[in-house]
């Protein structure tokens, strides 16, 4: 039985997992996301527990961004600039290599991963375009296109697109690079900055939610007429919240003004934005993915 | 030697060729696209000229759009929605399929088409993610991802997508759809409405020039955060122009922040937002490479 490495680098977390298959994994080790040095070694010092005297068949690892996603360059598998504190250039892949230097790994975005593990196991099967959108602390979009995540440059990053803002709000944004860009507007920091309150205290019909909402309606727009996904899927705390995705449906469906022909009934549209199936696991699943896709291609070249 | 039909669909024109490659092309047939019977019906009797005695080893159409791409579908090669009167729902396969029945054909958006010409003969070799943006009458978006154009739920139509409005900018937009989308701000009927002049009329420093660059550059900033690609080629009388293109990258340079590290440098931005190579000859050279494909396709299934 084949034995994946599981490996979700996240911006607070780390989750690792081991196993062969979606229903035959190890319990998740979560460590802290520290400084680089200290984190990785914390982590494969995990994964060699996990190894045991067999090894790992793959190794699939889905981390947070930006990171350079081609191989056989120079900056493959470090991070780029980030406004994570000591994490600009950071080498995430050469650690791991240096423990299990005979093992194919395959490294890819947490959301990107999280796209993989849907169409494998969860809401995006038997598709091969669509997106998933996850709205947390940050807004991250995976993209899969003619079957495969979209690398390009770099990876999407399409959370930090720029929207209409709506009218009045005069919340200036927080993202560092851009300030009012979507991200700078709809996510985690920003409800607690217009609310000066955590999103989880808020009531279910705090006007915060349906601003967000629209906000992030102006993404789905743009994701629909540029990547003609056949789906949209939609994770993290904010994006599942049902106030949240009810308007950003309702502002997207008539943002398109009918436009979209295969859109226009509702009930349709209503399907095709859909809460994400993975949950929670989405991140450990889009690892496994990548690892079971590293693998295949290592048998077979 | 192979014998290749090359059709491209405009709003306004149908141009028509045939021969083996790019530099073994017919002259170009040009004939109006007026009612849909008429004009396809008109459209196969030229085919039939070019096919001589031998036929076609492949036929390659660039269209128009919008129009479905999904092969095996009832609606494959008919036109969707469109505000062009009479061409909702025509059928642009069938009559070149009835004529042709045994030759192989190959559909794709013209601004698709146009890519894949690129791709294969113009500013685009050698990549696999990238973009083709043409702005005239209208605003066109193709984009190959992981090598292939993108379909998906239909094709990018992303000359719609809801741009950011600039300060001071108070005309509504022309959109039958949208009002103010990108397309309903910037393009040829735009700058009409805008200055009550004929664009080629308009002095070189016009500030309509660098408002629609502005308008732009939110497209740009769009494509490279949602699709990530390597290259953007800019085409079409107004995306061509000077005072367009500067505006448009001096915004997008500008918007993005630093934010995507590879395109921080101004000089590489500025190359990789560059004008198309294929010119006038896109649309027919765009078939051409479809019709390619299908052969090739046709013969290694």
């Amino acid at each position: 039985m084949a034995h994946f490495a599981c490996i979700e680098l996240g911006g607070t977390k780390i989750n690792l997992a081991a196993g062969s298959g979606p229903d035959d994994m190890s319990a998740v080790v979560r460590l802290p996301t520290l400084d680089p040095a200290s984190t990785l070694a914390a982590m494969v010092e995990q994964l060699r527990h996990l190894a045991g005297e067999g090894g790992f068949d793959a190794i699939g690892v889905a981390s947070f961004g930006p990171i350079a996603l081609t191989p056989g360059t120079s900056a493959y598998g470090h991070f780029r600039q980030t406004p994570k504190p000591g994490w600009s250039g950071a080498d995430l892949l050469g650690p791991i290599r240096d423990a299990f230097p005979q093992t194919p790994i395959a490294l890819d975005t947490d959301v990107n991963g999280a796209a993989l593990g849907e169409a494998r196991w969860g809401g995006a099967v038997g598709l091969d375009s669509f997106a998933y959108v996850t709205v947390g602390t940050g807004i991250g979009v995976g993209l899969v296109c003619n079957g495969r995540p979209v690398h390009g440059l770099l990876h999407p990053e399409a959370g930090h697109i720029r929207v209409r803002r709506q009218p009045d709000d005069s919340y200036a944004g927080h993202c560092p690079f851009h300030g009012d860009c979507l991200e700078g507007l709809a996510c985690g920091p920003a409800i607690q900055a217009r609310t000066g309150k955590a999103g989880e205290t808020l009531a279910a019909d705090d006007p915060v939610w349906s601003l967000t909402g629209r906000y992030l309606a102006e993404l789905f727009h743009s994701l629909i007429l540029i990547a003609s996904p056949q789906r949209i899927l939609v994770g993290g705390g904010i994006g599942l919240n049902p106030a949240v995705l009810t308007a950003a449906r309702d502002a997207a469906h008539s943002g398109l003004g009918g436009y979209i022909e295969a859109l226009e009934d509702r009930s349709t549209f209503d399907e095709f934005i859909q809460p994400a199936h993975l949950g929670d696991r989405a991140g450990v699943m889009g690892a496994l993915a990548l690892a079971q896709g590293a693998s295949h291609e290592h048998r077979a070249p």
